[in-house]
């Protein structure tokens, strides 16, 4: 039952066609959605800035070149994740605006210049190899309209290269902190960080760290309260979450 | 070498009785902490209305409650989480207008009437066994100054209780959600709010809940984009990071 | 809004003081709750001969005692599973009427006898200590409205006792099969039987056991089709799945 | 020995050439298969609409084509689970009117009309990656003789789109849930619907979803009590258990 | 259908009362234990001088003693293992003949003399927390009837002690070999010796050691080929394999 | 200091040209592996039969070739595992009378028909594809001088198919049980045989088989007291020790 | 045989009572231990000031204290750890002058006052949970003979507290870093320091910290290449490390 | 700031153009870096002999080739690990001094002939698969100016072959043991030799090795008290930190 029947159905009880009786049983069996809360949810979602995004690993070029476009026709940013060469070759094809952003693996269409955040989200990375996770969290920060700024290469091992940054962080509204191996940097981050720190274990390591569940337990017990966790890799979850936060 | 061991040196330089190499020299083995930041740290903490935290377990009632009334003389807000009946006999005999919150195990001393969040903080919980966990939660952002609100017993196996909810939900500026079993919930509240969930896996459960592991994955795996995790049963560590989210 | 507010706003747009747009307004706001789709769920539990159960363990003999009783104002069936001796005592002294099941740990009422299954429940255990798995699977069932049987102490390394025992196990519309250790029953009898198999592993065991880890993984993994798996030590779990389907 | 050697061995009893006694000896060595215990078991199968099945993972696509040449020739259904392209086509070749299942993966020959269910199996799948186990699901019920439905893509983060399918999971008799990452879907589904759930959480996810480990223990810590659940990506599993249901 | 009820039916056939037909209808239905097989088992275990054996954990002192007088009572050796004190006080009441070996927790009644083993089992452990476990194997190999030795206290960081015993070594038929920590002892043993090894995990240890998991892998990935292994802490079982080697 | 060294130090003893006390000394710091022990392991080896083994996989095809060749020309018989066919024609090209033994992947050279063994081993498989491993263990086996029998395909979930086998399990002096996914052959096997049962969990199963985990963690918590375990895909190893009590 | 018999059985060559051939094959067979090697073992501990340890866990104050007295008649110094009071009290009656490190759980007994290492020992903890691990590592480090230091509760979530003690940690010529939670500190310690540095993970923590295993993986995955790992709570061998590499 | 601006603020003090309160406050912001402590580590790095090392796991040749040009141009030693002959091919091409190490993988250029370590490291392995890990360790300490020596393929099952190089590990000032499968040859030599042992892991073995976490285990609960671990085929670690405790 949509609107229209929603409409004919308190039509009929003004005219007196159904009972009120009747129409109160009718009403009960109606499913939520045709109510209008879902569709409402999918105009929200670009009115908002929110970018509509595709998760491209395991879907062929053609199959998120397709998709890309259809969402690009919303109006809004679009940005596809974990996303090859061949897949955005795919979409460049079609839509000749988008870009590359090859270190993140992503690709994006800035269509809303819209700022939605209102501070600057900063993203630290420990060691060069977190930088594509790292730069994942930055394009999602990105695209959703926020100021960003990043530190990579200051792991803890050498405390110094994190503390000559500060003043890169201090601007931050919100932190987004990624390390594989031990994940020790978002406690020290944390430690010094008056914000929130979103902070997203990497797979990177070997041995005993088992494809980031060494770093990822670190990060849950960190001794630092400011600290959040999100899963393994997910640098655009991370994105997701501080931008979120930004717009507060 | 503290500030005023600093102007000291400054002014010996002025007065030319310490060359400027031999100041450099002294500058370069100068104690960080010294130059005052970590002071600067503690001062803050009390200003900014953080409040003061013991963590109880593993220590016995005369040592918490003589730390209680060392923190209490700063003039801020204090809570001690994990606190035992015990543990609260010993406070309250020195700290008169100490409160002990039963369900939350959690000993608090309100100083500090600021409402320091610009919003309102809802803590949800899955079952009733998780809500010592949540109102661990609710405690810490309360004492940390923010407006708080409830809504317990809504597991995603009785969905409609959930939605029946929404209206407080819609209140919120930032959500807790705390469940253990399955984990399940801080997904389908994600998918229904338009602001940052903090979850909270709790312990409870038994057999393949593996202590609250099956939660941990459940939530760190959540298909809800605003979702970041705490430890397990850190209810304190959520209600922080909420408080930080809320101040922004 | 619930049913009598319902009524209201369909009258009033009946006498023409609630315009059709209006009222599809207001509906569209309408909590689901009030619709009373929960009220129903609550009555059709009763209705349905599911009985009201109660999780006793880490509630306290008073808790248990209270909920007990005013599950029995309903009129169905009452169960409370992990219960103490002590919580018993506590019941036994408001609701008279109720037994205590030692060997499943469970508080039952009986006030409705109707059958509600179909065909006979067969509970099988692997060894002695899987007993009190296999009752609490067993007092499920029959306090659901079910005919039960039971074999216990047929073990794999014995394979002639369950083999002495097919007669019970073909008289079964549905089986329950609860194993520790390397819970290498349900595959056995999976391959016997011609019915659906729910398969409980239990804590039984000791060192590689892990606290019912590989009783898990191996139902997990059984070579007979015909079997889906529950918790650790979860008979009330296979007791209620094994009577929903004896009610089809 | 067989049933003929059986039937000379009792032949020589009447006629007196072997004693009672000598009889009881010969038959307490007799092995068990003799009696024609297997053999029922296998006709068993074909005239009771259970297909033979191939596990193909593994298999030349030789080998997959000469087992199911044997299996079509029994006169019931047939179906190949793990099949690829190349296994299709060497099967193809010799059984004409079977037929590839793309998204399942399956290859399937009809040759039974029969329909063995009683009611409709409805499979319901989380995200879009979770369709191939969920197919195989849905082939496995309809090659055992039952009616099927589906509803693919509603997960939990979304709870408007489940609901909105409220109409579909009504029919169903049994219901099959697919669902990887957190693996809460069937929770939901179990508190909605009033009919057994077999969940199957499948390896769609990374990081801290561990190849399906996450899905799995949420799956097995449903708060729902109607949720048995079947090995990680078992689709065939759920499909054998649910039609064995829908039998009764 | 027993042994007398087999004997009736073919007195029936051949007086021509049951046909053969008949006869093997019948027989196609006939339980199998009935056949005897299984009351063959138990007779075959006291004949064969294999203990009876009673596994005391979980059982109340009045439940083992009431086992241990009805196993004593078959004539054969009996051995309760982890078994208390006070186990021991209630079964002395009742089988005066019973002792109690403290170290291995162990109740046993020597009523068979027979020497089965052909060989001597040598028990060896590595630490002195790891005796419990090495004499519950030694006291299941002796009160099997074979002749034992032990070498106790020889761990691998002190490989000299291991190699001063090299002579008690020599004389083993089968050799048992219990280690917690690191569990390397059986692979130095089993290079060191000739004969089968039967590896014991202990769960002695801390830390790392994760209740015996370490050592049971470390025994598990033994680059000696002579050995195997049996589960966490089961001297019993080590007892149990070795005697029935040693009886080859 | 070999035997010679050893031989010329005494006689310098016995002619006074060293004393007593020097040659104590001399004696204190003389290498282990000089007095001829470890010599000896290599020719008792070959002696014994036991044979020369190459574990080929990660090993290029020159390098076994090379091995093998060396090896054979010791005389006793030749056993490289985990061959691959180029594995082989590396082997064959040098060794002409070497053979390949595909379904073991081994390539075998028979020098020594001497029977050590003194009676059968029997190879007992689950599924068939866990008859590489029991292959493996087979061929190991019979190099070792063995009498050996095999039985595949008789996994538990069709119980009767095991049973049918049990003429051909009574002649096995020691049985070897290869099972993969639950792993719940060996406790079957064990409990119906009277000889000791070595157990190898296999690698075969998918989902929470976790790479054959399910089956050794079954395995190692059988009920039958009479197995014992060797590591996951270890069809060598099984054989070797299974070779050793068979020449008890 | 020890040096005595070694004696003999050279006199006996000399003299020409026994044959250099017939010297040889006795010493074959001559036992490894009483060849002296294991004696002058015993002698060097003491001689080389390492201390007799006991690890008390486990041992009733009785035992402890009898092994206690026996060591301390040896002259050098002795410890034993994870002493509880009881412990202390029993050996305190027999040696006077022992003395109880409350903070450490450890007896000790200083005999030797030995200066055997070069240079200062600094042990370092994260927080005041960790600090008897930390004091058991600081306790064992100077019973060995070593200059110590400590720097504690210098987590990394206030980085300044760390920086503040540079001038402690650059005293060292090793560190033992100990911390529970996410094991972060060495890796921070590492980077700052010149030394080795021994890392201790503690079970301090809780949820995801898992008894340890957090701190653990976060250590062994440690950035900081001068890093080495011992076991959860092994404060004994880290101390232990830390003195061998100090006498170096 | 660094030294020069430190110079100019201080200069200005002394004329009096800046006061020393207005110093005071410039000074507390200046960024830590900047005083010069990083670049002295730089600097001290080289000329303490330490090398610039690269972990060359993916990265391209080209990458790994254009650092190591840089790292060579600072005149030390320069190590490459993890590298192919691809790798080496690029790097040979621009530093024609550059050798490859093909057991260790590594690529070396030797600048700096001194002897910066005291006494010798010996690298022992388990078996010949742990070599590549082994050469490792021996690559590293052999640039930074050690002597070694090594022991190869000398595991635990074959003990005479260890104690044969008994010679080799007494010269040892540090040791380095390399072992897969079970782990145990760190226990047998830390128990023989009186030097600190760095114990590394390999991820060498199969099924229950679990990629090396059963060494690693087993290490870890070593019960030899000189022993310390680093990560799974950490050679280079294990290198590293041998070479700090041989320069102390």
């Amino acid at each position: 039952m949509d609107s229209t029947k929603l409409h004919e159905l308190l039509q009929a009880v003004r005219s007196g066609d159904v009972s009120p009786d009747e129409a109160v049983s009718r009403l009960r069996h109606m499913p939520f959605e045709d109510l209008g809360f879902a569709r409402i949810d999918h105009h929200r979602r670009v009115r908002s800035g929110m970018p509509e995004v595709i998760f491209s690993q395991g879907k062929t070029p053609a199959q998120v070149s397709k998709i890309f476009k259809h969402m690009a026709a919303q109006g809004g940013n679009v940005l596809a994740t974990r996303a090859t060469p061949e897949h955005f070759r795919a979409v460049k094809k079609i839509v000749r605006k988008s870009e590359y952003r090859e270190l993140a693996r992503a690709i994006v269409l800035k269509q809303d210049p819209t700022a939605y955040g209102k501070g600057t989200i900063v993203v630290i990375s420990a060691g060069t190899s977190d930088i594509p996770v790292a730069e994942e969290a930055l394009v999602t920060a990105e695209i959703m309209g926020n100021e960003v700024a990043h530190l990579y290469d200051v792991g803890v091992a050498g405390i110094h290269r994190l503390l000559a940054g500060r003043e890169v962080m201090e601007k931050a509204r919100v932190i987004i902190v990624c390390a594989g191996m031990e994940g020790a940097l978002p406690s020290v981050v944390g430690g010094l960080a008056r914000v929130p720190v979103i902070a997203v274990p990497t797979s990177v390591g070997y041995g005993a760290s088992f494809d980031g569940l060494a770093a990822l337990l670190g990060m849950l017990n960190s001794c630092a309260s400011n600290v959040s966790v999100v899963n393994i890799d997910n640098g655009f979850g991370a994105g997701y979450v501080a931008s979120m936060i930004n717009r507060l």
